[in-house]
């Protein structure tokens, strides 16, 4: 019932072990960029490169669609951003599409950016339509890659997607703005998102998506705690939802079950033992679903 | 006091993974072959081809064996076959025995097969008496690998095992019968299972081994569920066995447990959202004895 | 507000995988031997060859370091143990630190070896503190490595850090004895242990890699019992603690769960279920606190 | 003196072979895209996508670049073409930009497309000259690669680089038409090509590299030849070029030495040794310079 | 006008080196095991498992093929040697089938085997011939590999096909006879043999194919040497054929060329550096003809 | 008749290849450390750490062995320097022993470290030597490893080993002084080398070797050269040593060749040709022998 387009390329590897996670399994098949997913509500996956979903979504060549948000904003497409996708290559996949200049170069801010200039960007409409809001007339040169490699010889900026920023540094440049903060989206085709039927099935399949990610910054904490000690144990929980509680069989304990945060746990796991927990377990969740 | 032969080949990666997950790790030692696993019920391992197996556990070398129902058959061997043993190297590991032909050849099934036809097969005996029973005679020729590359040149029909038929098609065969089905199977000496303190051990080992395997196909499900739409929840859950409900401490919700199998769970999570569960999480089971 | 240093080399990989399950991940970055922790209590990290960390955590250019008991002895450190880290390259990483002979050497026990011999060897302090205390001269010889291949052309008598012997008996040597039992441990600088809030820091960081590593060798069982077995299942299980009974809603059966040792598991599992446990699930459980 | 800048991607690891096979080994340094080359005629290199070496060169900003015929009509560039460079992944890497279509389509040739076609390229300028030319307006769509992947759903037409087609048929595509066949070339800007010291030195780069490339494709063949025999041997060599005659010492024999073609060294060689050759060796050749 | 085929598995990589170095060179096509050779005397290439290609020979449904001596003694198929091709995994590939029995069997030699005894191999024919021969009857098994591992404790004897007889030792089996020194053949059908053109066209391939395997074995030594020491030198070179000796213009040094075997190399260069010669040069050769 | 130590380590992969291309190939046998080699020279091969040889050759544990002249020297080892053998990891092999600080220290030079310094090295006897020579009394650390890491924050200054110093550089620290140039080196037993017959013997090796470490870094050029422009094209070709020039049968031109070094080949090559010299062809050489 739904087309869905996957990116190729630096997203593709972490897409497929997200959806198969989601028990979505991208199975390849014969014709290389034709896979399919057993599932009642995909009937059509294909996989292209980030920067041309965007423009397909809104055609209606598709339903679905994964890409980033500088690949959205860049082909200029009319979609509906169904919802973000926090996963990436490493960790929650944020990209920033910076400006760059030499290190040695006095520039420190994009208003001083003489006019002129010429820049090298793998974005030109983004690129443009900033310099232009700027009021600082640009050359802008299309980047095929390795544009940080560029300055100071044959360009003077940069307008690039970093994770880390390492290849910058490693490159004597330095940030001296930031257009844009890109994350990976779901993205649904307009008339697709108003039929019922097939807004109800995005939704599930989102749902499913979503679940997995959630869960991976996240675990399960159970513990025993002696029932005297029981309001000060959940007191030192996050805040966020009330954990499970149960009277244990024959006992002076309770057990006390919730999910929080995989950031917290380091400083969490301590207190809890000293507020009095016993037997704290952390336990793995593959989704969740609220 | 068992002894055990594992197949060496394409199976024995996934059969040494499935012993180290069921709690019978079998550890390569000075001789190549003769690995060992601590486990008081086991005292002799052997690593051989799955082809060699079941003539060497009839013959009581082994007390226990595993290798495929093709080889069994094959060789003729009188075994019993404790259970099947549903692992392979995708997934459950079912294999199919069928009969090819070039794309191009006008037959569309056995029984079109012409007399005198040349046959080549890896399986020379299960063919032999497949075409007997059709009345077919032909030319068994013994094949030592690659039997798909024979046609048309060489052989007129291929007896072939298959996984996925992928190689066939892409050596352009199609597919005109099924000999056999076969899967992986736990097999046992005849002796050995009539021995009461034997026939113990080996379903001991047996709960172990099946209690990994049916544990990968399925997952955990905890959520909440308030009382007023426990019903509702508990109806939408596959039928197969009562959930495990508790009541929580002090609230309104009660907790609600399941397993459930890996291939339902997409249809699954949203209905329950739908029907009012909340906070579902999904956690991975490494073993299951019912 | 803690410093810290990890060793390099053999332990590394194992020692970062350990500090990011604990959710203490070590990050590289642009300086190669100075990665951080992002944790309130750490302020520093140094990775080091463990040979060196003992003595620099004496001097106090560190306040935590992690290095094997062989290193710390033969560095003469004066450091505070403060638990036991037992992790290796391969399972719990105990090492032996052994005398070894040529297998076709008369010599059966250290008092065998005769005074004048060579000895080759990488722990030339704890060596001679050994054959001195033994009453027996030897001529020490420091090795760079290699040091089971001097026998017996070069060597006759080789002390040598083993994990499983197999090196030594492929290079036909016999163990005549052993000087030491070698694991990984926790030191603290003893200036450092007496400070109330870093020692308080050093026991929470304690609690988190100790949570990591006993979950390790553990998992968790659940299953439900009718209430009439349910004193025969729970003599059955391991005595160590009580496990978690509760009772299930609107049913006669309890719930049961517990950790258990991975290395009873294989025995365990049958005899629960024989002892009429039902739906025995086995899950892995990533952080044990008692 | 020289500037140049060299090809990264695809032709990269082809190129650093060739310079270093030409005794200008290009040596990576601290900034990663600014090797160097030690040689006096060259003063800089540096390490380009190929798309954007030719208006670089144009620019002035290098002397000399190595770019694909492709690349330089994509861009209109400027530049000298000083030699064609006969290398690449495979062999001598000629390229084809071909128009294909699906297997399925009626289309045969390039004049059976109809207007108003989607047209998938990486090479817009070139294909929207070609269909300009040829008198049938399209829609070109910018391709960002997988271009192969878009027909039949979302593309009626690609037109793409291929160098065995393997890609088009693995995708059930078929060839209609060549735009251009491409090979790799050495191009200088117009300025550095006038001036003569810079001419000078640019010629002296291009025998070194064509000097290797050169002898990727012959052998050098020695063999004895009975003097009664010289001239039919002779006969049976190419005709190319004289081959070197010594006369041996003391013998009826001469040498006779000579650069073949390794394409014609299996049909050569029986015949030499038909017509009275003697004790033929075949010697690989680093460089050749006619 | 020949068909030819190829060794799959442990023989095909070199084949397929052997094959491209003498210009031969095997291209991998759309059908996996019908690769091409662009040469005028070979229009048909199949690779398969050498067991059975001395019969497809035999048969006539290639001219010419590639196999070992033990595939085609065990085949017993009917064909003309056409000559050995010492070539295999390493250097010149020769093979023994020798007969193995425990390390601690008071076997010496073939003729100690117990009648009765249980014979484990993948020779079967061979076996039986050879022990029919003997006169000891033996229950012969069918091997499918690993042979070696079976005894003590599920054979008697193995008849195993060894190239250094390393895997035996490991497993702490002896050899206690040999029954076929096995190397690589190029083998023709009978027919084609008969026939004029194509036995000219199989001793073409022959001789390329020849060429390459001698010049591995070989280099070409270069040296100026004083004409007074000529004889010396002379002498001195491996009397095999007489070198080339060219009188060197305006000098009273002579060249002396000749072609050596590589196994003696060791020895000779400094000898002849003794005896007077200067100069001396080693270079590779390719391919030689004699 | 020679026993011969080789390093292992960072210098072992080119060891043995430097052997395997003298014809001295070193074979791995049954016991890890004890190859062979097949050659009547040598009868005892080992692989030894390098810093352990040239006291174990000092003690006529072996009669020859190759170590870096940095072990030589720490070891202060008794020993004959057969020859320098300028090979290494990467070409030449020469290595240097500096001394390196912070680069944000005030040394500048090696007289600016202040008394007292702490010094990291894994040269503790060399650097010990060198300081009390410059009167300036340090603290001397034995180091394990990663010397460079340990500056600024454990160390104030290191003396190390460096091949291209780029280590130092990106853990920021300068060079300010050189200890000792190393290079790899065949060192002899003393008394093995003043008999006779074994100073024979390890001339011998050391010509063998010496004949690939030369022809390494040199190739074959040969030249057909018009009898006019012979005495031009002579003048070109480096001075080193006369070329050989034959007469051509029946023709004007005369053949030159020549020895020439790689490195210059890229200058001299358009030079010889601009001179008049005809197809110029390079050709490698694996062994030369003066």
């Amino acid at each position: 019932m739904l087309s869905i387009a996957l990116p190729k390329g630096s997203l593709e590897e972490q897409t497929l072990a997200l959806f198969a996670q989601a028990d979505l399994e991208v199975k390849k098949g014969i014709r290389e960029y034709n896979p399919t997913i057993k599932d009642p509500r995909i009937d059509k996956v294909k996989i292209l490169r980030p920067q041309e979903i965007p423009l397909y979504v809104q055609e209606g060549y598709f339903d679905l669609g994964i890409s980033g948000l500088d690949c959205i904003n860049e082909s200029g497409a009319d979609v509906v951003e169904v919802c973000d996708m926090p996963y990436g290559k490493r960790g929650a996949g944020t990209l920033k599409l910076v400006i760059a200049v030499a290190n040695s170069s006095s520039i420190e801010k994009p208003e001083d950016i003489q006019q002129g200039s010429r820049v090298s960007t793998e974005f030109p409409n983004i690129t443009r339509q900033y310099f232009k809001k700027l009021g600082i007339p640009v050359k802008i040169f299309y980047s095929y890659g390795a544009t940080e490699a560029k300055i100071p010889e044959l360009m003077d900026v940069v307008v690039d997607l970093i994770e880390t920023g390492q290849t910058l540094i490693r490159n004597q440049l330095k940030i001296v703005g930031t257009i844009l903060e890109s994350s990976t989206k779901l993205i649904a085709n307009k008339k697709s998102w108003e039929n019922q039927e097939k807004r109800k099935a995005i939704e599930e399949i989102k749902t499913l998506l979503l679940g997995v990610i959630e869960a991976r910054g996240r675990v399960l904490l159970s513990m025993n705690v002696p029932a005297s000690k029981l309001d000060d144990v959940v007191k030192t929980l996050p805040a966020m939802k009330n954990p499970t509680v149960s009277k244990l069989y024959n006992a002076e304990y309770l057990e006390v079950v919730t999910v929080v945060d995989k950031k917290d746990v380091n400083i969490l796991l301590p207190k809890l033992k000293e507020k009095g927990a016993e037997d704290i377990l952390e336990i793995e969740i593959s989704k969740i679903v609220r």
